[in-house]
């Protein structure tokens, strides 16, 4: 299933936050047989929310958000999302009694911001949060998942795994392998990168990282990396390392591998 | 102006690479007076790349892409912006002539590999990449700016300076603090943030960043901000910062205020 991500909160957008979240989803996505294509940073704007919603869902099978879950006033993805897909908000009696629980437990009140993170888009189930307090969502509309997380890295993790469970596992295997390539150039490789690509008709995809200046002492490291539904991925991509080496060799660059991860 | 960034690769959607360059984008615009509304992350291909754009510029004036301006066969970003808008592919004379110098002053010949990196959109403006070999590129297009930096973030920095100085100064002045808040639960504090909200008539946000459990010993990094063109934000400010100065106390909180940086 194609994957995409929308990580919503103004600290994301301004960069007071980097993104960490999005990479930790998408790499979990991938190791379990699914494909991400989008990643999606909006504010914590109903409009803006919306809009990204509709735009990744023309666009994907899965949406997985991140941000806005809690009690405060700027939590306000739930909202968004369930006036964006005209869906009532209504009070989840599971997410209810949890909550009121837990706050009660500690002799609180059970006050209107708590009680705010238990109400769900209509015919959402909540998702429960092992390390902190707003539940999670999954929402099925018009043939979508739409899963949203909490943005505290933490809760979000911890949720992960109950995706992935519901999900189940995706039909693509994915194999990436790394070679570091020292004296070559971007440009002087760049032929053979082409001619990997269509030898392995686009099976294989093959991207240089510079890690430093093309004109002076250039090192790349060259991704090898292939997405496949059969098992010929793996001799494949063996294939296309071989025809790294011996190109290093005969331009007279030096190579270092890394092992398979 | 209304800022909106487009990061273009496999490796960051894949989460390989973490989205540090977007960070560090908006960063620099928000310093400089302008506000970013959206950060999107797309694959290296091209109707991807053609959906982002048109997703962005329905909503923000400038555009700043990062990736996909090297000379490999992945490095498409200038073709497919092209191409979106319909606009020809044509070699951009000062470009191509920097880029054979310096080749040739190495000894080397100016391979197709070599002179794809002097094409640019037709009408748009190489940006001089002082740390690598593509150049940038700065386009006027119904309206909209759109600047494309590469994706190595030593190279994007060194054209940072460059975009600012053709977008100017906004009119924009930000400024954030940060209040560290030691044993009080985000749904504790949740009212407070809703009265200074309304208050300050959405002239200030607040958010509450949970550092810990809700349930156990909470601490929360409370963030007072807001943008402004008039000299009344630092004074407001202020005045929300007392707001939750006298609610920690009467709460039993305990409070840690960060310089002002």
């Amino acid at each position: 299933m194609d994957i995409a991500i929308l990580s919503i909160g103004n600290e994301v957008v301004k960069g007071r936050t980097v993104n960490t979240n999005a990479s930790e989803i998408s790499k979990a996505m991938i190791e379990n047989g699914h494909q991400v294509k989008y990643i999606l940073t909006c504010m914590d704007e109903p409009t803006d929310i919306c809009d990204s919603l509709k735009f990744l869902t023309e666009r994907s099978d899965v949406i997985i958000t991140s941000g806005g879950l809690g009690p405060t006033v700027d939590d306000l993805t739930i909202r968004a999302i369930s006036e964006c897909l005209n869906l009532k908000l209504v009070i989840n009696s599971d997410a209810e009694k949890e909550l009121r629980k837990r706050y009660n437990d500690l002799g609180l009140d059970f006050t209107e911001e708590r009680k705010k993170m238990a109400y769900l888009p209509e015919g959402a189930e909540p998702i429960q949060n092992h390390y902190g307090t707003a539940p999670g969502i999954f929402l099925k509309h018009n043939g979508k998942l739409i899963f949203s997380t909490p943005g505290v890295p933490r809760e979000m993790r911890g949720m992960l795994a109950q995706i992935l469970k519901i999900l189940g596992k995706g039909n693509l295997n994915y194999i990436s392998r790394d070679m570091k390539v020292y004296g070559i150039m971007e440009s002087t490789i760049a032929p053979l990168e082409r001619e990997i690509m269509e030898k392995f008709q686009n099976k294989i995809s093959v991207k240089s990282h510079p890690e430093s200046m093309e004109f002076k002492d250039p090192v790349l490291t060259i991704e090898i990396y292939g997405y496949s539904k059969d098992n010929d991925l793996e001799r494949e991509i063996e294939g296309a390392m071989e025809m790294v080496r011996q190109h290093v060799v005969q331009l007279g660059g030096r190579l270092e591998e890394k092992e398979k991860s």
